[in-house]
């Protein structure tokens, strides 16, 4: 009942930023002063959000309401509040939200320390085999599951959990660091390099396969399989390296467990036979992934096709009328409902500093700047993939982003004499790669960063610091890779 | 972690209501065949909340599941599920859901026992003296607050529930019946009388006004006073009437508590001065008040209009930042979770039963078969009003209702001979009415509902008499004083 709920130097910092871009910048040529207040609002957030000043779900209420009553998106109060909730109809949202649901249901049944104990009996030896064993896992899957979210949030997490917790890792106990903050960042840093790997590992790849052949009259035609082998290895350099990086930066307290494998088995054997809600468990992981990756509609044809989110409300759905979870597991989910409501509030303003034009200025100043520089194509290309990446501190979605920005840098970098087709693979892995900048960067930013693992300056760090690692391999490696394959 | 999370039998019949309107009914010329897919998920939606086959928010989570993956909105995987989340984003929604996590402030802070005590002071003699003093409380707001869930829902119900937990009367306790249970039914059944009252009373009464306006070609324009005189009588009688009515169906247990009021008095005393939560909880709802009767607009002009949702999130933005509710109170409101995740998935059911044309084909058919029946006017009318009003059943806002069915029934009693005024404001009193019926029918029913002190069976049986009680004083009270005006 004090005013400690909000941490007074922050949030003066974050008034005085959105302050300063409202009233004292002016209004950049070509900009609406709507679409730059939007701007100062979303610049408080976000700054809000790195002090924080408030919690980050008190935050996103109070920039809901603002721009709700400021109007920036609408003049109209009923088009406002319209457009000011608009998140949380936004299917995405609701996939992030009813995965951290489904996944009450592994520790609720017990399965969860199964599969923990079952990779620990496996890999348990060194931490660190433990992080290759996860980044195998989602390698594995990723070809198939066109939503990283699903795939990394989905699937992998509630795994990653599950041994962090069979090792007595929580943020609850305050003991995270132990093992759980390491696997929480491998399991999050892994999922951009899967995306970044296949046609068909995040959603808006096959757009950017579109974008490039537009840009080039339709002379660069990507296929699944020319894709997959100029990021075979870029992607396995990167997988390589993230359990190794993150360990160097971040070590877990346990390292090395020799008698885990032992300890794992016994508790294994402790464990029995598999329980009913264990097995509905089971079947619902089973269905998800059968349907996440598309087999009714590739075996029976596009009819089947279902739609991602759909799948996750239909395996909470089994939950439910098996009651393997009751109506108020779900509602007690606090987690999913603060993750839905912050979320939310970033995509949507996220969402309409695209729609008011910001982003397509920005796109142009960056384009007719860089010529005049008069750089190499070479170096241009460093400038323009370093902008194109790190605008991504902006962007609550990686589509909004590719389809606001990929075209524009595409052609300034085509006009500025890049070889097209390294430009667009190099471009079309920093689409991807830039996910792990920040805890709003895509879907399974909020997932696991809900967990409560990894503080937000740790993520902060560790992303800037998988960001140059992988922007480097992609560059380099990719780049000298691609030289080998005659790509360019 | 059994099947006790499904009552069996109720969720047979509406597994077999949906399968028989779905493949057996014949879908009736004139209507899509998705419209009256659409209709079969609907209805069994609806039997299986009646029956309680599992609890309602479960049942939200299946009807989103059907219309994300059977498609019958939207052909396309990706359009079904946008559809299916529409709900979340519809402002209805989250003025509800926001005005049940303020009025958590109440109970936290105490000053809901201080108005609950003062109340009691004033009022405290007899119970039924405590529903007339609620039902003139909303009486004297109406005219103000324009958004009829404002004010039953935001602030007349907050105070009821302070009134009830003083008398030690609440659901958790299971002592409901002492005098909660009966303040609720008046709570809410004083909402659609009052709503009914005064154009300014609920959001849909001026598209009324325009609806009557546009079918007589102006020959009929409703001023404010006219509709807030010719709805005087009627408006009175059925206010003096809800207390009575209810306290006769559903006695309260505490009747006469001569002490209460010199108890109360002593509870206050004992309380002493208001605490810091307390003013600031005072200052929000005087906040809420005068923004939702729109004060600044009226002084200043219109572009201080504001959005009654957007007022919500002010008001909750300002707990949150004065720290008197903290973020994690925010996330364990369940009540506040359950109710928009329910009402979300009604409210985007019978959007779509609207948008996909079957409430104008159900329109139609009444029209025309009701002129071969060749009664006269007046029957006419009474067969007309009562099938506008009772097919509020299968609705969960009055907006939508007058939108898709009141010109056509306006038009059709006209074309029957029916006097236009008298006509006019008969439709127009059971436009609001007919909220009495379920808990879902207006933004209120589901704040009142989901505080737990009425059970289903109850609500709707209280909503069927007060709705017979209603229609009976609007048609013949209301009639004569409309004749005594000289209004036909």
């Amino acid at each position: 009942m004090t005013t400690a709920s909000v941490r007074i130097i922050p949030g003066l910092i974050s008034i005085l930023a959105t302050l300063m871009i409202w009233f004292v910048v002016p209004v950049p040529e070509g900009v609406t002063s709507n679409a730059w207040h939007l701007l100062a609002l979303f610049v408080g957030t976000v700054v809000a959000i790195i002090g924080k000043a408030m919690p980050i779900g008190a935050l996103a209420i109070l920039a809901i309401t603002l721009v709700a009553l400021t109007g920036v998106t609408n003049d109209s109060p009923s088009g406002a509040i319209k457009d000011a909730l608009s998140g949380f109809s936004n299917s995405l949202i609701w996939l992030i939200g009813i995965a951290i649901i489904i996944s009450r249901g592994l520790a609720k049944t017990g399965l969860g320390n199964r599969i923990g104990y079952y990779f620990i009996s496996l890999f348990g030896k060194k931490t660190i085999g433990i992080g290759y064993a996860l980044a195998i896992s989602e390698l594995v899957i990723a070809p198939v599951t066109p939503s990283n979210t699903a795939r990394g949030g989905g699937i992998i997490h509630p795994i990653m959990k599950s041994i962090a917790s069979s090792f007595g890792s929580s943020p609850e106990e305050g003991t995270s660091r132990k093992i759980g903050h390491y696997l929480a960042l491998v399991n999050y840093h892994i999922n951009p390099i899967t995306s970044a790997m296949f046609i068909t590992a995040t959603a808006p790849n096959p757009l950017i396969v579109k974008l490039i052949a537009d840009a080039t009259g339709s002379d660069i035609s990507i296929t699944w399989g020319t894709w997959a082998l100029a990021a075979l290895l870029p992607g396995l350099v990167c997988i390589a390296l993230v359990p190794l990086v993150v360990y160097a930066i971040y070590p877990p307290e346990i390292k090395s467990t020799p008698d885990a494998r032992t300890y794992a088995q016994s508790k294994l054997v402790e464990m029995g036979p598999m329980s009913y809600g264990e097995k509905i468990m089971v079947a619902v992981f089973a269905m998800l992934l059968v349907l996440w990756a598309g087999v009714p509609a590739a075996i029976f044809g596009p009819d089947l096709a279902v739609n991602t989110t759909a799948v996750a409300f239909l395996g909470l759905s089994v939950l439910l009328v098996t009651g393997v979870l009751s109506w108020d597991d779900v509602l007690k989910e606090k987690s999913a409902w603060d993750t839905v409501v912050w979320f939310s509030a970033l995509v949507m303003m996220a969402t309409y500093l695209n729609k008011l034009g910001l982003v397509t200025w920005f796109s142009h100043v960056v384009e007719s700047n860089i010529e005049h520089l008069g750089f190499d194509w070479a170096i241009s290309v460093v400038i323009l993939v370093a902008i194109y990446f790190y605008v991504h501190y902006f962007f609550a979605s990686t589509t909004a982003h590719i389809t606001a920005m990929f075209a524009a840098f595409y052609a300034a970098g085509l006009a500025l004499g890049a070889p097209p087709l390294y430009l667009g693979l190099l471009l079309a892995g920093a689409s991807s790669l830039m996910m792990s900048l920040t805890h709003y960067a895509t879907g399974t930013s909020p997932i696991i960063f809900g967990s409560g693992y990894v503080s937000m300056e740790n993520w902060w760090v560790m992303g800037f610091i998988m960001s140059i690692v992988n922007l480097a391999v992609w560059g380099v490696v990719g780049g000298l890779w691609w030289k080998v394959l005659g790509y360019w």
